[in-house]
This record gives C-alpha cells, structure tokens and sequence, in this order.
C-alpha cells in the first residue's frame, strides 16, 4: 500500500440535525442519516436521491455522490444495499481498511463494518476537537442568537413592570402570570429570531431549588424566579446561554445576601478567565467565595441543598460541549465560549443563579451577555 | 448462574431529549445523557446529583439510583468514575456479562464495557419493536399535535385570502409574502401550542420540485406552493405530519392535472390501508396511477423529476420510524401509525404533495388528518 491507502478514513453516519461533529464538516442539515467520509482532505457526502440536489446546493462537502450507484451494484452482486454495504465498497475500491469514527457513532454500523473485515476505533475524546476553538465568525453567530435571548427577557422584565401583585401571586392583563405563560411568550418572542428555545426554565420559589425544573404553575411575588434561556438557532445551529434571576415586588434581606454571594462568586470566576488558565480554578474561587461567606453545600432531608453543579460548559454547535468549568477542568485557550453559572438553592428559601457567556481571547475575555445584574434592573417593584 | 443471572441487561446512554427509545421507557426528558437498565422488569435509572429530584419526580422508571454512590467507590478502588465503570460495577454486583443495546448505541461505551468482560449486542432492527404499536392515548396525542397543525395552516390560509397579487408575488399587509414569513407565522403558531415545528417547509415554484427544500424568498402567485408541517409537541415529544399543496391566485390546467393525479392517488393508497396489508401495495398503487395518468419518473438533465420518494413512514416519537411504506414495505398491523403523501415533481412545471396521517385500527383506519384537501380550500383566489 502507498501513503494515501494507509492514511485510513473518517466516518460519520447520522442525521445531519442530530450530529453536530457532521454539521460541522458539512454544514447540511438533514432529518434522516446520511454518510460522510473524510478520506485525507476530501469531504464526501454519499446521499439518496431525496435529498442529493439540496446537498449539491447547500452542503460546503468536496463531493456529493449519489447512494444509487453503489446500491445499484450491491444489489446486481446479490448483496443488500445497506448503508454498512455501501461505506464497505466504497473504502474497498480506495483499499482502505482503517476507519475512525466519533465515541457516539452507532454499535450496529461499527459491528457490521467490522464484520465486513475493517479495522473501526472510536474516538476517546471529541472528534474534531478544533470545534471547541470558535473562529470571529463563530462568536459573531453565539453572539446573534445571546441577542435574541436578551431581548426576550427584555420583553418579560416589561411585562412584569406592568403586573401586579395580589395574594403573594403576579397578575398581569387579567390573570395570574405563570411559568406557562412566561415560557410560552420567551418560546414565541425567540422563534420570531429563528431561536429554538426547548427547555426553557422559568422557576420560581420552591421551584427554582431543583436547577433543572423547568418550572410550573403561578409564579411568586417577593421570592427569586429563575430565567434560563438557552436557544440554538435554526439555520446556523449555534447556541447561546444565559441564566438571570429576576425578582417581582420586595426583595427579603436574605434573598438579597444570597444573590449578591452568587453575583460575587460569578464576578470573581469571570475575572479568572483568560487563555491558559485552568478552568478549575475558576470553579474552585466560585466555591471558595461560597464557603467564605457561610453557604454550605451538601446533603439535607435526603436533598441537595448550596451549590452541587459545575460552574459551567463550553457553548457552540451543543449547548454543553468543551471545555468544562467545574472541579476536572481543562485549560482555557482562546477561541473558547465558556459559561459562568454558579448558583446558589435552599429548600425553604429559594435558588439563585446567574450565567454569563465569555469568549476567551488571546489576551483575557469578551462577556458575549450584556444583560444587566444589578438591582434596578433584577428587582422589579 | 441461576436463571436470573443468565437473563441479561438492556442498557442505553443517552439524552432523553435524544433518544426516543429512552423516553419511551422512562418518560424522563433530559438534555445530558444518563444510564438506564432494564433487568428483567426493573426498569432502572442512574443518574447524578443534578438531575435526581427531577428523575424522581417525573420518571416512571422503578429505580431512580443516584450515580454518586458508585462514583465513590470507584474513586476509592482508584478506578475513574465514567459511566462505562458505573455501569460494570453495576452489573458485576448483579452477576450479569450479556448486555443488549439499541443498534445506535455508542460505540465507544460498547468497546469500553467489551473491555471490562462484558458481551454487548446491538440490536439489529427496533429496541422496542412495540412502540410502532401506538395505543387509542398515544394515538389521542399525536391527533393533538395534528390539531395544532390544522389550526396553524388555517391562520396561513385566512392570511392569502387576505393577500393580493400584484406582478405575480403574494402582498400581503403591504409587503411581498416570503416563504420567511410564513414559515415564522406558522412556528408562532405552533409554538403557542407548545409545538415544535424544525424545518417547515412553505417552498412555491421551482423550490417545491425538490422534496426537502425548506423554501426562501417570495412566495409565486399562480404556483402551487407546498407546507409540509411536521412538529412534535414539547412535552410528550410525540410528532404529527401534514402536507398540503396551496395556489394563491388562478390554476393552469397543467397544474390542475397534477394535484388531482396526485390527490388520486393518495386516496387510492389510503383506501387500501388496514391490518395485514402490505404497506408496499400502497406504495405500489401510487406509482400505478402516476403511470397510468403518464407521469414519468427518472433523471433528466441531471436531477429526479416525477415520483422518486417513498409513499409513507411511521410516525410517533419520531418523525420517521417504523413502518416503511415504500417499495420494500411492511405488514400494517393496528395501532401503526402511517403518512401516506405521494407527490410528483417536475423542474420547470411546479411540485404538488399531498399527506395524511392514518391510524390502523382492528378493522381498517382512521384518518387523523381532518384538513380539507378540496379545490374550494387549497385553490385561493
């Protein structure tokens, strides 16, 4: 074998939608699977005839072949034309036996190439860890949609400006505002920008204890309400992340300490962040700003009581990708778009987190969230 | 071994947002991957910190186990923490080598756990084949979601009743009416209803010869126009599916001609639905009218024009799932769920498809599409 046979290939076989490390090579979004191969530079996309002229028109791939052919060919030799059939005949004219696939790629395809005499190893880590490393363009995109995010709470901070409050409930045109409601016009103000905003959380009370609870029924007046909004969008697919935690009427003394504690603890991690630094210090200030100040974390009547998440994730092509922010950190390098979202949850008194997104530079940082923290705008009388 | 012990695990990791398969078995909706065993029928989730209240709270899983208890006695034997040990030391307590996992399951987990001892066996066709059989309540939401969806189009239709034309584009409110537009009024709509509808497809024109094509820029006067609409609903996460083919303005005969081929054969098809029928003599009966009425389908200069996709596919918790209705079908059995949407094709002349959503029952078939397919509706002056 000469060079080029060695060198082997990569495989992906998913839907376009469902694979990130896919979009990326080919920016072609699809509903159904299809095959990519990246044999040396070349990026070939093998395709039905459904879906082959929209690949031709939209996919940044060196080659859009059509599966047809090499069906045709299985099925005149008497074998089944399924994709593991078609990838097998196709690496066999290249006289390629190696194959890397990403740690997520589907055990039936691997077992059956496998089978068909080639060599498939999975990927440890992620499989095209240059995703991690946002270009300008890039952060411009994450940055388009954390726009989109912020007006729509905008929209809610007005909203709640012109509510009242009966009954320890918030009352807005008529009726008793809920998480519902909230979500549901968060949901319609961000798909107006082509932002999908699954899981949105608006929590309030009790509620916003459990920081994945996305929240239900009327919110209440007086105690902290969690806004987590994290939307991708629907053409470039890229994600933005933005937590807020909002109050409606009078703030108690002890809602006030806890969020200027989570406010410090962000504030201080963020001024921690730049290129190779490591990002479990960033982590490891938030719980030491928690720990000076008296909040413990740990377990209490069977629950999780302080603060038991990491500080935060990387953002892009998924809403949680490299690098991490937490205890097993990794070493910030520029091009990252990392989280910082500590928070605070006390059964009995409430949860508190605020999340800002940071692009780090090759000198520090760009904050990508320009929604304000501070009272005037957070406690609305 | 006793006979439990020789029994075996299923085990998937995954997202529940991800994997329909999970969702299917523990109603728990995440977007971070967790461990899910069966064993025998104990249905089992492993889960961490973050997300066990919730588990708790929303699964219907038998166990919700929190991941932590293993972690640390992993950390203490000095082994790392990975989901891949958790789940060996799982299963090693309870005696068990075989694991069977759906055919998507991620190979790097499988090798990890092959590693360890383990025999992992994907499955070749559907984990649970029983899903393809919807019950008269999963049945009940998706003929929800497919009210959503009437009730959408309705709003689009009443918009062109509304509009005008005027140098053979659609105005509408003062401004031309784009494919943009549209698709943005009717995510709105859908999104009110909790419904998401990813990648609409409001394509007029040259744009509808190409199945998949989402659609941009002006909408054509005088064109048919097709809106395949396809959300799930956000909480159940179940699909619907419709296609209808719209003209705003006059219908050339050459038109007219084409949407009642197509509209007669779809209703050819759907008259042949029931239990124990093949789902290929559907598809079969499709392309027998389109020959019979001299539609022609191949490639010319260079891209597919006629009939060149499958009739049908299930429909549930995927927008795609068993079973097939195409040239290589299935056996319908009750409780399928199926889309029957033949369309023709052609570069230069337009692109016309019609779909419906049939539920087979013991006898035959309810059709859970209700919205009209007539000229009085789809032909707006």
């Amino acid at each position: 074998m000469n060079k080029q046979e060695d060198s082997g290939a990569r495989l992906i076989i998913a839907a376009g939608e469902a694979s990130p490390d896919l979009y990326y090579r080919t920016r072609f979004l699809t509903p159904d699977p299809y095959i990519y191969l990246e044999i040396q530079s070349e990026r070939i996309i093998l395709v039905n005839d459904l879906e082959i002229d929209r690949a031709r028109k939209e996919s940044i791939a060196s080659q859009v072949l059509p599966t047809r052919d090499w069906e045709k060919k299985l099925s005149a030799s008497g074998k089944s034309p399924s994709a593991i059939n078609i990838v097998s005949a196709f690496l066999e004219e290249k006289k390629i036996l190696d194959i890397q696939v990403p740690f997520d790629f589907p055990l039936g395809y691997a077992d059956g190439l496998r089978k068909n005499g080639f060599n498939v190893t999975a990927s440890a880590g992620p499989f095209f860890p240059e995703r991690a490393f946002k270009s300008r363009d890039e952060a411009r995109q994450i940055r388009t949609v954390q726009i989109g995010v912020e007006e729509s709470l905008r929209e809610i901070v007005r909203i709640l400006k012109e509510s009242n409050i009966r009954d320890g409930l918030i009352h807005y045109g008529g009726t008793v505002l809920t998480s519902e409601t909230v979500k549901s016009i968060l949901k319609k103000e961000l798909i107006g920008k082509n932002l999908l905003g699954e899981h949105t959380i608006v929590a309030g009370g009790e509620q916003a204890c459990d920081p994945h609870m996305e929240g239900e029924g009327p919110l209440p007046a007086h105690l902290p309400i969690v806004f987590d909004i994290f939307p991708h969008h629907e053409s470039t697919r890229y994600f933005a992340d933005m937590t807020r935690t909002l109050f409606k009427g009078s703030v108690k003394p002890i809602h006030r300490k806890l969020y200027e504690t989570v406010l410090e603890a962000q504030e201080k991690a963020i001024s921690l962040a730049r290129p190779e630094e490591e990002s479990r210090k960033l982590h490891q200030s938030v719980v030491d700003v928690f720990e000076a100040r008296g909040y413990r974390t740990g377990e209490k009547n069977g629950r999780m009581e302080g603060f038991f998440h990491g500080t935060g994730h990387g953002v892009g092509l998924e809403i949680h990708e490299a690098p991490r922010v937490g205890k097993t950190g990794e070493l910030l390098k520029e091009g990252h778009v990392i989280t910082v979202e500590p928070g605070l949850y006390y059964p009995g008194i409430g949860g508190v987190r605020i999340e800002d997104m940071l692009y780090i530079t090759d000198t520090g940082f760009e904050n990508l969230t320009t929604f304000p923290k501070d009272w005037g705008t957070v406690a609305i009388p």
